[in-house]
């Protein structure tokens, strides 16, 4: 993660995460240990996956004590294996302890998204067709989550409801029609956004791509339907699948020729992969 | 979720979400929608499971147009079935499409966790063995997943760090032995906690029911060994096992006759509830 | 503005402005009114301009008191005299005198940009050369003054760093060539964005169209080397031409074909438009 | 800038506009830019003007990475001709494009500021008469457009409500009369406050200088009115003529002999001083 | 206390209060009552004194809950006897009972310190003399603090750095002389700003009303010197005496002739008022 | 005071405390002293007391400007004598100048509390009485003064609602009886939580014990119903006299033999102790 984004947008939901969970201060941690004591301790891996955070990880530390040193062995988007000593972190005791559960919070949680999301990209693997995450990520977790995606392979959708115009059912109900729609979007948004507009039949990819869509999503459509759809953009506009990917019905979904595929379940669903800080010892 | 509660101390985090999915403004809706329009959508339950999160669900739309109105047909707590209508969201349909994602997020973490927990705390039913959750939990999501815990038929354990006293085993070795560290800790923290302690054998269990521990935690123990350290103890303090409770393992946990089992997949695995809102229209 | 944006994105920037100019309290009208008295006073226009600002004028007072009442009778892009009335504002004369010169702060700037804009894109009308604003504005303003521009008649360029790709020189040289950086773009940003890169010269025009951007900036060309850009681009990209339009030289920008004109002038250098409050009684 | 004014009162404001430009990330500079590069900018003026804001400048890119290192060849205050050469820029390249619209955003509108104060105080030069800002700043922007002021050669007024007494009509009218507005105000704030009364009429001053104000605007007072307002006062109070000082007028106004004039315009219409940055190169 | 103040600048503090006393939840009021009780509660006095902060004491209900009514029986400044009802409460009982401790904190040591004020002001009763307060302050409560020096009978010196000039010794040195000083302070702060200094010798006293100074601070002088130095000054600027105040040398210090006389103590040292809820009981 | 809170929970608290004294600039130091100028400073005792504080006086400077330094030479919880040279601060002078009162505002504060705390500690000494603080602090000063009353040598009761159990009157009568308030109490909340409740009555006292609450109070009840609630209690639960321990009734609470007494009057009516910064020069 770029330092810059780390300075500006992530610091200051570190910190509230930090504060979540020492809300006054340590009362374990200050009973027994006084005063500061140098220690190191390993991250080590528990499961087989694909790193993420390890940036974030070291971070949550910097943040309680600047002089907190992090070595790190693996960086992110790498594939770990269970088992593997992942880095090593040295500093006062205290901090190490206090710092560990929201630093492995972090890790273990965008390393779950990047290992799910390397899976399932792996399935599309050949294909021209691209895995996109959607806006279904947890609530102040988006930054850390989207990036997670991209280190698993996926792609981003738009980041949120100001970044990227999506002009669905309702939307279009609002202007009347595709046309009027896509046609008020182009004149509301800021010029650099591309149009993507929702659609369910073929007489609305007609539509759609007549007026001048950039990219048309094919929504809740079998597979006949797709490859349809996809003949009559005939490459005029990108194409996106929104549903369900899974080990059955992907061949279908690259079939259909469609350039991206979404799924909320990278985010909203990936268990977290398990890691653990061992040996702690003073030195 | 008591309003109190929902004002102070998830009101702010809840705006930040909307602000992480508006940073500038709703493009979409604002290109189609220049003016206010009344509308209504219902809130649809699409797969079975334990509801949880409507007041924040709810809350959501309250903080972008207090006007909105949500008539609740379920509440926190409450089991749903695919298909059940849930709620109905009335209000400025620009409100209904902007704040729709943010609250579905909230409430289908928050009822995922909610329902996972259920199954689990079912696994221990007509025991005597309560299901503890952890500080495993999403960063800045604490105060709505271990809500969710509760909601589920879960119980909380300490809240953060700053409020519960738990020696593991690195506090153990900083004071000196299991004695010395119960001793410290009693002196040092405010006197209304609870003091627990880690232990991996039957002496520390020892040493520790008779420095005066509160709740010993039996770590990684194999299921005689639990046992007999429920019966050194002997209803001295209370017991707590951390480890991974399964289908397969759970009846040998209850069998140990420990008093609480603790789970960190109830936070930081569940998969979300599916929910979604439909057939929104002019009113 | 809209009501979403004033609230989440709008509104803890008008308290900032209103602690910044009420750091304690203020003492003037609390020295000789030291309890409510219900007032009325009149906004009057003392120039002819554009408006914009009216929702962020009342919103000043009604932070400060829900109950001050302001009766509109101009919209926001209306066309305004001097010594046309254009609002009346009811409530505590305390909340009238402490917000006056906050709430005139954000409408005389916000009515200065749009009425600029308004003049510049005037210059433009009957051509399909359309005006752009930048990134150029007031440190913490960009909400109002993007607005501000929008309702002077011209349209948003991307509202920051996040939102929008533009390769400058500098990405250009630090890609390796125009082709690469565009290909660099598109394999990292999120899929929804155009893809904008800035040329100076016909052989950089043919690279950025063949590598397939969305949009070409023409650099510091003269009207004939746009013309030619223009004329190889072939409708295969949007153009925008970055510089300083002005009354002189705007025919030739015209002629030149380009799709945009953007103007950093239109944030940056606006004088306000002069609007004041007159005929403060008490009711 | 004082370095304690810069940290507890500029700091906030800065890291805000720095996250109004990069709300998630920088994508442009990120695409193409994986890794810290280090390099070399100039900073050269492109018009004649008083510089004002190079710590400013500085602390933006110091806020991204502290291991910037700005050298700086003018001070605050300077006055700098066209094409001179301010400062070199050395740090990652990330940051110095990240930065540089927010920087440039700062300084260019505090130089025109300051610019355009310099030549309104070169008018009153040889005069007693000393040139004053106003309320009249951008919101969230007075702490540096006050010091742009100062800077250009003006002196401050009052920086908001709670610093300084002011009693306009109004509050006279709600006090009573001057006499009584005057005695309310000494009583309520706090005695290190001078007292500033606004008078129409050489009446009002008579009752103002009697009642023992400390300084006594002359509002919309012709020239004859003022001076003999100017030997009514004699002395015993301060004098300050509020309204547009032009090139014609403004030898009247020296001539009344009041001692301050103040302008909103230093604040509300300064165009800005046009500065770029030049010559980023690789190092 | 005005209501522009208290939302713009107390309401923050007030929240972080709330946010101090319950930082997940009101786990006893939430454990027995899981739903709304509506209920009233009386606000008794339990010692003699003067009342201040009944504004905020009400507030810290209202935030929690905007339907809770306070009817107030007595007003900031004045008298109360102990016993006397002061107020009634009514709301959800969880709302009063969680709200109680904050609001009775504020309550008590503003009315501590109005208490003690009327005190000492009331030995100053008949001389001209005035009582101020200092920047003696708790952090944090600066607004709520100086606001009860006045509910009790004292004035408000400088309200902090930025809005009083105060020349101490150490000032004097950097400046050079008492008269360098003074000029320079004329020359750099906003003109509104009276100028005080402070002096220890009749030398300093003469040197510092010539040079023009609007307040002398007399330090650490005894009463004859004072009487002297006031001679010397002879209303050509205003005296304050620093210094301690006490039953044994406030006659000196009036008889001296100095205008002001300041007191840390005050707002540092004054102890609480004794007030309580009772009688809690639902409705 | 551990470093962790420091950063975490004190620092945003300090830097609002100098916002609150530094609205926009330190005028008089900014007027004198345009430029740093290095100096030294004492700290000195002018009373005798316990200390408490340092840590935080030391950051008040080091957040203005990280490079000052502070030798100290005395820690918290150390008896100081007055006159005694506590510390020596070495820096920018203005920095010295502008975190003064600030610096001295936190430490007085403290140390007054930690002093009167210590007498009261002292008059329990030999007993096995211990002293409880109570929730009875200043508004956003609960950190520093929990932590003062440990410096002192009392301990802590509850931080605040969230983490302790305290079933009052009202609490009981919302559930129904004291055995159904322990009872909803233990359901409810984290099981780390001792459960604490208040009694009046032997009969109350009675109920408590046999429903297993883990701390009961005893309110107001006089020494010889003290001597026989701890009787009844023999040992199968904590006991806590709430009320006024004074030098007169010292003796007889020991006597009851009750475990724990609080006091709020240690943290709401602590007069200050007397600190003050001297001989600041140049080096």
């Amino acid at each position: 993660m770029n330092d810059i984004t780390m300075k500006l947008n992530a610091d200051e939901l570190i910190k509230m995460a930090l504060r979540e969970d020492i809300s006054s201060e340590d009362v374990t941690t200050n009973s027994v240990m006084p005063t500061a004591q140098a220690g190191e301790v390993e991250l080590i891996c528990k499961q087989d996956g694909v790193i993420c955070g390890m940036e974030v990880y070291e971070r949550v530390f910097k943040l309680l004590d600047e002089n907190t040193e992090v070595e790190k062995f693996v960086a992110d988007g790498d594939k770990v294996k269970k088992g593997q000593l992942m880095a090593k972190v040295k500093g006062d005791i205290r901090v190490l302890l206090s710092g560990e559960r929201v630093a492995l919070n972090y890790l273990q949680r965008m390393s779950g998204i990047a290992t799910y999301t390397n899976e399932v990209a792996g399935l599309l693997k050949g294909s021209k067709t691209v895995l996109l995450d959607t806006r279904k990520t947890t609530p102040n977790m988006r930054i850390f989550e989207k990036y997670a995606v991209k280190c698993g392979g996926g792609q981003n959708h738009r980041y949120n409801l100001s970044d990227g115009i999506l002009l669905k059912d309702n939307h279009i109900g609002a202007a009347g029609s595709i046309t009027k729609a896509i046609e008020m979007a182009k004149a509301y948004a800021p010029f650099v956004r591309k149009i993507e507009i929702e659609t369910e039949t073929l007489e609305q990819v007609k539509e759609a791509v007549e007026a001048g869509a950039d990219i048309i999503m094919l929504d809740n459509m079998d597979v006949a339907t797709m490859k349809e759809a996809v003949k009559i953009i005939d490459g005029r506009a990108k194409t996106e699948c929104s549903g369900n990917v899974t080990k059955e019905n992907i061949n279908n979904i690259i079939d259909s020729g469609v350039d991206y595929v979404s799924s909320g379940a990278l985010t909203h669903s990936a268990p977290i992969l398990d890691i653990s800080m061992k040996n702690l010892h003073a030195i």
